[in-house]
């Protein structure tokens, strides 16, 4: 049974799940990769940027499931990129070079319409402007059983939250203060959506923890 | 050197260091007894209570320091009691009945003068309407080089790290979604305001989380 999830995603001890005035030079927002400093040294990420090892354990035991089963993602405009408004061309094609970390189909929800983005490794960027509920459709339909995973930013996983879309969630909580930047559940109700938490796990550089769908 | 400390101050996943609606029934508001999960299996809070026994472990060992070297205690009003507006007479004594675990001088922040009162077991309360800071100043000479420990609850507590008058914060967070009631660090920067994160440490039932002054 395809699920809906969100797998490996920071928030820092004070709530935010990326700092503030996110740019080009910040793609998490000012302080915002603090939040991942517990992700970076595991085995999973290491292998991803080329590298032959890293750290195993608790941390890269979730790093590792974050990836698994995945069929499609959906993230948001921001996630994909700096650039606010109309695309202006086509030369932006996301962060991550010619082979993007996805392996999958991509929704991208945005306001703005965009062809297709056929990257190497098999990741297809679809620019969505319908909605998170049309992206979602169109997600679980390419991933063919498989899980559809939100990958980001906030304000996409807070859409799903509202939407009560989301089955499992699991959030790695940090030990850095950030003090502004987008906030995960301020003013979400999590028990009154439906959701309530699961087990939680220490990791050697953040605490797992699981939510789930009643 | 004497510290104003806050120590075993429990808040959810989602932030609440209380939950709604708090009344005679509910001393921690709706819900937010679930934040102290952690501690009351503790050796620490079973003896508190009479017990012979508790758990032992990373837990007991915060709930344990949480009372070492106090000299003396701030609390709000609401932290005192269920009461609101002018005190009808003084037949409220707190919810611990007569012997409360303080065992110092407690100030009591409030906009209504009360009479000292004096409990079995070495605690006084006394009721401060000149402010934090007043009641700090008070509360310091009444601990005489001891720690100065802001009990809560959470509107104190955001009180004085705005006036950036803490020294040292253990939080503990609980794995539990409330939803509603007291958000802790809402609308407060951390950074900005001096804080930093220190260690963390895994317990059985919560996660507890250092923070300092620079």
């Amino acid at each position: 049974m395809s699920k809906v999830k969100v797998a490996a995603f920071s928030i820092s001890l004070d709530g935010f799940g990326a700092g503030p005035g996110q740019d080009l030079k910040n793609p998490l927002g000012v302080r915002g990769h603090e939040l991942h400093s517990w992700l970076f040294p595991t085995e999973t990420f290491q292998r991803m940027t080329g590298k032959s090892s890293g750290s195993v354990g608790v941390d890269n035991d979730f790093a590792a499931q974050s990836f698994e089963n995945v069929g499609a993602w959906i993230i948001g405009r921001n996630m994909f990129g700096p650039i606010r408004g109309p695309w202006q061309d086509d030369s932006w094609k996301g962060w991550w070079g010619h082979n993007p970390p996805y392996h999958t189909p991509v929704f991208v929800l945005t306001h703005h319409p965009r062809a297709d983005l056929t990257m190497e490794g098999g990741t297809t960027f679809h620019f969505v402007t319908d909605g998170p509920e049309a992206a979602l459709a169109r997600a679980t339909e390419a991933a063919n059983g498989k899980d559809i995973r939100i990958g980001g930013g906030v304000s996409v996983l807070r859409q799903y939250l509202a939407l009560k879309l989301i089955d499992e969630m699991h959030l790695a909580v940090s030990p850095v203060l950030l003090g502004e930047g987008e906030h995960l559940f301020g003013g979400l109700d999590l028990p009154k959506l439906g959701y309530v938490h699961g087990k939680t796990a220490p990791g050697d550089g953040a605490l797992h923890v699981a939510i789930r769908k009643m």
